[in-house]
């Protein structure tokens, strides 16, 4: 099986963090590589830089299937181009929200993201309205750091406690899922705080749930459905 | 007051055809302009294609609010980077779905939609829930016509009173919104035809919903809110 | 066009003091006019007296259709005997509550609303679930100020910016509505002094937002279906 | 126990039939008078009949408090000027809406509603939405009586069980409810003749089903909160 | 009329508590007797413990149908194993859930339950949104008393009042539901303390609310549908 | 990784079938074994079978926690005291319901369910507003074969086709679900004749979307939240 990240940011910084994530979440026979636009911004933090990204991000989708991808996945927690990416392949398309969110509803009875930055709060709240699961997330909180700064671990795991300890401490959030793809590589250790805290609480990390949703939807045999994405009719296109 | 219209398609057909409309919806001392995007699609039928719009509607936009606008009216029932565009300029935006499906709920009880293609109504029930509406809007019906083939109106109107009675027959719809701002200057008459057949029921063009969505909007002093939509962060964008 | 205010309050005062405001909400060629009820109440700050105004409004609805007016404004944020008034009249009919609802709708991604007393909480928020809004608004905050004493612009705006301040902080509105149409010619301030705080919040009046919404569906050629409000049966009515 | 049924028709013969209907549903110990409104009309098939009936209704509470009611039912299924009555009296009070309705929930997954005419289904449906009840109730179906020829009992029999018939083959109901407190004595026979067909369906008949409510929530020493029905504070009222 | 009221615990002290209580909620002509579960929790607090108490409850339910009870009342808040009694006898069923959640709502607009452990809260959240009930009740607080120490009212009402007034006080709630059958006794006195601290606010007694419930049903002549509650087929049980 | 698959019928055929098929949903390393309940019902088709199944299905998800699984599936699809036994084992538990349902929300917009038999509509239907699932998921419908018939796959594959085919041309589903964990091994050919009628619909096959779903959450290394699933204070349990 072979997956396709693709990065929707123009920096291959980005790309190569994603590089080194990705192979922890490869089963065996699963081969992952990561590709990134060169047309878009140098992140994603509101839904001006999410419409920038599209036709970069579909370009990209289109190319992986053609060099024979059984899925992609759309790293930005916002699942920009996702919907019209399933339009025109053919094997399953996701990402960041969607699986973990669906993973995280079987986990718990409430559902809290903590992302990036105040900016980005209405883009998730509307893709969780347009995904119909308001009765059980309601919580979005931000550790206020930029997606180009998330690298510091340390900082970030601070915050990142504080808010996610906050949620399920006011009873918003049962488990919590992180609200950002560029937060790499910290979900188990804010786990192991909260537990620490208090009680077990899960820690859903986007970029695992949604590389493993992807083998699970190609083991599965399905992909999305043609009812619902239409192959877009013929026209001029000029972009 | 000056609005500009942007026509989210490459073409230059459709913004003339526009071009003629809107006069009648310009009260006065109204001046509305209408634009055109360069890079783009044909015509916008699938999330693909609105993806693929989205940077060049977003050029307009800006260089419209540079250029003095009031108020922006992207021309598409899908609001395509309708709420990118309320980031990054002051003035009020608008696409074609809100102002009609916000003003024809205050014309009856449950509205329902006829649009062109069956492609589009995954992404028009999607709004419906983006927009939290959908308790009063569950109808969405096609006529089965591509944008570009609209403009024989015989054809056009038969298909939508067919559309639109069967809509209000079966009890889904007391309120009629046309689903697509290329079906232009029909809605007076198929609301004719349906009060000929039976009862008054009102038919709500989005094109003159929204421009005089703005034109309301701009003698209210109000605009999209910065609670809401968050200038975006500085950053670098390459498109 | 001609648009006819009904004031559902006895006393001349208030119908004054809209008389003075409608000027502003007039565009070129508009005319509106102020009638007040006769038999009523005072304010209407209960479900009582908004039952109580019922039949003095529907006579003053009724009336102004028969004098000509291309559309009723009933000003009371409790939206009291408009769907009734829809049924007996073929002319657009709206009171403070849709119209101003819908307008903030399109300008952030919740609506707070405040209010005079804690009395009429209960009463908006009903309206709030019978209009299917309820994913979009969900706060509700009082300045604790009778309706005959809203004349005081000073404490009201006092009032109305420490409650807006502290909806908007708590993440609970993105958009202010003034939930009284009686709080006349206060938004503009109101907005003001919200941006001079932190960030630009639309704030909402109800009585142009009406005003401009019957403007609008006069010129869109709309009235309120047939399928919705149906004409009552003939029979004997003793009032 | 003393309750009051106030009829909000002005005819004394729908008052006659009630007063022989009510004996039926009164416990050991229980008395049951019946009133009527003097102004408003003839029957209630319109949110207009309904608007013009509110200051009748609100006398005859206040009246029938000021007796010693110990719990008043306001025998129509459009509860009307319920709300408003229960800001005013310190008993319960209630319409044929919903404690019929609120019975029904615990019957069946599956609400429907047979009510006399096409006119009051909106404001049937407005209810269902201001109780927030829609999960549960989405079929409203008629049998075009209007309210005043309903005394025919066989064709009125004939009629709801098509319709009752209609909705439970189509899967929209498991539970039927009588939507028009006019449709005396005839519940039961409506649930043999489903029974008959099929399988047991039960039938909610309103005026029972509101009679019992009070008779319970008097027993439970319950009545409406003042954290809801505030009273209505004090100002000239002239109706 | 003989009602049977089933306690799905296996200790005899509660039983007789239930005993000593239920005298006071029988109408004329009514007798209650108490019988209860051999196999199944000392307490239920957990959906554990509910799931274990099951076939013990249906076994009971059984019995009391066969010995010729008109109805039956599962004395838990949790409503363990109440669709599936419905399913086996041809008699009214309730727990003590949804007869006190149903009463509440015609009390006030919002519905607060104050209920034992955190531990059932999940549960109590589930049962709201199995019944669809969620728009009007959102608030679940409780005492951290353990069910089988409820017995000392002081402590226990000290903490039901600290709870109910908080969530009054929040605005979370209007009407107070007791959320666990085994606090007995207790509701009267805290209604009287919520009233004397400021307004009126209703408590409802589950245990009240459905022996009453039970008595209105026979009275009405209705049972759980059959359309939603068909009879097991046929099959090898081994339990 | 080690799973264990809890059959909770009494019969030894459907744990053997069962056995067979598991075998094709582990991964590379993963070991899976099916335990069955001794005591039960012959089949899950109720409420009733339901509640009595689960203390022999509880007794088996214990057993499997201490015997070392990583992860228990109780394949039914009324998911039966699934959340009951997330409170008592430490390992991730799921049912046939929600891994399906949650997968099947990223394959299309909205889900039909295919089920054996009326009987166990209403519970499903009652999984979906529990799980808060409603607003994509609506369609329910049955191939009327008991479980225990259903391993004669022409007349099954048969009906199931024609359900699904009347779901999807209906427009009430995009994704079609197998509502019977007892639908083995026929979700593919399913599948490939809805393509060939049409357009490409998935099906989900409940048992692999279960094992699979187990796999992705022992990856993860996530488990249910304590927050939600607390563990069963101590007492005397008696079963």
């Amino acid at each position: 099986m072979k997956l396709t990240v693709v990065s929707p940011l123009i920096g291959e910084d980005f790309a190569e963090n994603v590089r080194k994530e990705v192979a922890a979440w490869a089963g065996p026979g699963v081969e992952i590589d990561v590709v990134r636009i060169t047309r878009g911004t140098a992140s994603i933090e509101s839904e001006y830089d999410e419409a920038l990204a599209g036709p970069g991000i579909l370009e990209q989708v289109k190319l992986a299937a053609e060099n024979g991808a059984d899925g992609v996945f759309i790293t930005c927690f916002g699942d920009p181009a996702v919907h019209a990416a399933r339009e025109i392949v053919d094997i399953p398309v996701v990402g960041g929200f969607e699986p973990a969110m669906l993973t995280a509803l079987s986990l718990g009875e409430h559902v809290g993201i903590v992302t990036v930055l105040q900016n980005v709060v209405p883009m998730i709240r509307s893709l969780t309205r347009r995904y119909g699961l308001t009765d059980r997330c309601r919580s979005v909180r931000v550790v206020d750091i930029p997606v180009l700064s998330l690298e510091e671990p340390d900082e970030l795991l601070t915050r990142l406690h504080r808010e996610a300890r906050a949620a399920v401490d006011a009873g918003e959030a049962d488990v919590i899922v992180l609200g950002c793809t560029g937060m790499i590589g910290v979900a188990a250790e804010l786990q192991r705080r909260l537990e620490a805290d208090d009680v077990y609480v899960p820690v859903v990390d986007p970029t695992g749930a949604a590389l493993l949703w992807l083998q699970s939807q190609v083991r599965l045999g399905v992909r999305p459905s043609r009812a619902t994405y239409m192959p877009p009719p013929a026209k001029e296109r000029n972009i």
